[in-house]
């Protein structure tokens, strides 16, 4: 069936000359500084701990002998991107965001050749094939998401309308398929599917790179027994799927599966649990959060962000503090442990009331006033890496839990 | 007692020479050009209805003869405050961070004397006076927030500290009071508040500007009737708590109320139930968004911002459209009628799952995915207009429900 080729949309960071702050004039400003130094709120990274979760996700490649391909979409930086494709022993990520492919790739990780392989994380709509195939040009690789007829009808229209006969510039893509939490691939066990599937292998416009599942269901284990569970169901479903394909006639051999939860699962299962995957990927294990805490595979000593902030106000009388800090620096994203963030050293206060800029802690004892005036520092454990992230301009940089600003870090925002 | 004067923290604004996005570059790159042809997600803003609604919270003003204070935490632009400003009859802002202030008292309101007096609307912290004390030069007036003691102690350290005994710097201050919903403000019946008071109106260092409160748990209210009783019960509570100090010596005679849902009940209630009250603030009634429908207060043709989100892909066999746009456009905050927004046109369909950048949308009838092919744009209303307006780095306007880009505003993001 035949899609009209459609206006296409532009990518406004390339306009505005990548408009994102100046890491030089922030680095001037604030390394060296102390964390109580800063205007608050504000995202502290510490780079130790993020080297240190990417080292354990190159084990758990090399002890499976799995390739893996980082989500960058928690971070959104150039610096991050490095620890990540260095410690983790992989030269692939995937987007969530153009902008974030076009500050990835026009950075020096791919003049460098660290980075080869990105992969844009979301179904494309058709407006946005100028871009996919103007990044092709620069990167070894670049992969798309097909999940719809529509959407290859759409791009052999477009690519015919561009490049004729020209077989060069073929794009590559997986096959996202759905594996049971509903948000995004084709069905199993379904005609159009099939179709697809069919269309894809033979199309003139695309390199099959293989099929691929997320399982955002698995945040909901809570010990390593059922994560390796979830990852078993994950691993059967794509399995499973690349069956029901090859019984029909269709043959695509790479499977790409993961989530923080099951990919950190890997490295406490056997290697029959991963057969026949060849690609694992995975976002948040870099900074880690509280709701990958209540899954059980990390714990306090793995996450590696938290919120700056301070004592606005007090309140003994009804045992309240108030931070400077609310849903526009934690996000209002929610954890089963309860609360929008946990107060580092002040474990047992609650932060469980969050409006614009007014971060509400209750629960405070009287006794614990005196060492909180107004004015006082503290760091909060978000709920979501990369809900949280995403709240800041950029990123002050620490180590090994020091309270100096050793780096600062600029994601890049929007789409 | 005496506070030490602590270290003093800079707005990052200020050193990165105001890297916001350039608007003439925007401008240029947008106007003119219809909402299909632009990249999504993307926050688009109807002027005509932020217009009709900054009219109608003039209106009240005047029907009441109570000034208002217009918070501009919900858009932070210079574009909807001038309209603010103008279309309410006032030359009073609320401001959530002091880098809306340092934006707002930097542009060319200021300066054609549009804009005169600037609260900072959070109880500030001793480290953030360096930059009161400066914006106090560059605006005619300029207001704190104070309601613990020690702010008062460490505002008296600092100012001796730095003017001596010149009383030409003094700063203006509300003095923020609770009224019942426990977020910040000195409790009422309380003999430290009474002694912040009377330490306040003696204070060589503070101009007592009244008290402030803020009624956000009047967001609670379903009709006009529990609007109305919700606005009684802030104006009794301010009342109240001035009688309170003034049974104990303590004569502050302006009182600052409001929140959006209690300023609209203000425009259907008798003038008794303002009584004594001499300023009215709100914030979100510019935009509007489904929290305040739910309130009664507003419905879809007062509702002026939406998400412009297109079909990434399609799932018939589930009943379900992906969207690119998830969490970081709609932000995670929820609303009384549930889901994360409706979309325009299709409110039978439901938004309920969202991730980072997808937007799962649910119950899509069959016959509905004819017309609504990979790639058709869709408006979405969204739950909270200030946490969705933060998702974007600019917002796109539009006039009188068209889909013809008039202009792009910039608005001024972090800390």
């Amino acid at each position: 069936m035949s899609f009209p080729v459609i206006d296409q949309t532009q990518t406004p960071l390339l306009s505005l000359g990548f408009s994102v702050p100046s890491k030089e004039a922030l680095v001037k400003q604030y390394v060296g500084k102390k964390l109580h130094q800063v205007r608050t709120p504000r995202l502290i990274v510490d780079r130790s701990i993020v080297t240190k979760n990417c080292r354990r996700l190159g084990e758990i490649s090399k002890q499976q002998g799995v390739k893996v391909r980082v989500h960058v979409k928690t971070h959104k930086t150039v610096e991050a991107t490095e620890i990540e494709l260095d410690a983790a022993g992989t030269d692939a990520i995937v987007v969530s965001t153009l902008a974030e492919a076009w500050y990835l790739i026009e950075s020096h990780l791919t003049a460098s050749k660290k980075l080869n392989d990105v992969l844009l994380g979301l179904p494309v709509s058709p407006d946005k094939f100028d871009d996919v195939f103007e990044l092709a040009q620069r990167v070894p690789k670049f992969s798309i998401f097909i999940d719809h007829i529509q959407t290859l009808d759409a791009l052999e229209s477009y690519y015919e309308a561009k490049f004729g006969n020209d077989d060069s510039h073929r794009i590559h893509a997986f096959m996202k398929v759905e594996c049971g939490n509903a948000r995004a691939g084709a069905a199993i066990n379904n005609e159009d599917s099939l179709e697809l599937a069919r269309r894809l292998v033979s199309s003139k416009v695309v390199v099959v790179e293989g099929l691929y599942t997320h399982a955002g269901h698995s945040y909901a284990c809570r010990d390593n027994e059922s994560a390796v569970a979830f990852l078993q169901a994950e691993r059967d479903a794509a399995i499973n799927y690349r069956e029901f394909l090859a019984k029909n006639g269709v043959h695509i051999k790479n499977c790409s599966i993961g989530a923080t939860p099951t990919v950190m699962a890997a490295g406490v299962a056997t290697k029959q649990v991963l057969e026949g995957i060849t690609e694992l990927h995975a976002g948040a294990f870099a900074f880690m959060d509280r709701q990958q805490m209540a899954t059980s595979l990390a714990d306090t000593s793995d996450v590696a962000i938290s919120v700056l902030a301070r004592v606005a106000s007090r309140y003994p009388e009804r045992g309240s503090i108030l931070l400077d800090a609310g849903g526009l620096a934690f996000s209002k994203d929610g954890s089963p442990q309860g609360g929008f963030g946990e107060i580092i050293g002040r474990e047992h206060w609650k932060l469980d009331k969050i409006a614009q800029e007014h971060g509400v802690v209750t629960e405070v004892p009287l006794e614990d006033f005196e060492d909180a005036p107004v004015g006082k520092v503290f760091l909060v454990r978000p709920n979501h890496c990369c809900l949280t992230a995403a709240c800041f301009e950029f990123y002050l940089i620490i180590e090994n839990g020091g309270d100096e600003i050793v780096d600062v870090w600029v994601p890049v925002r929007g789409w």
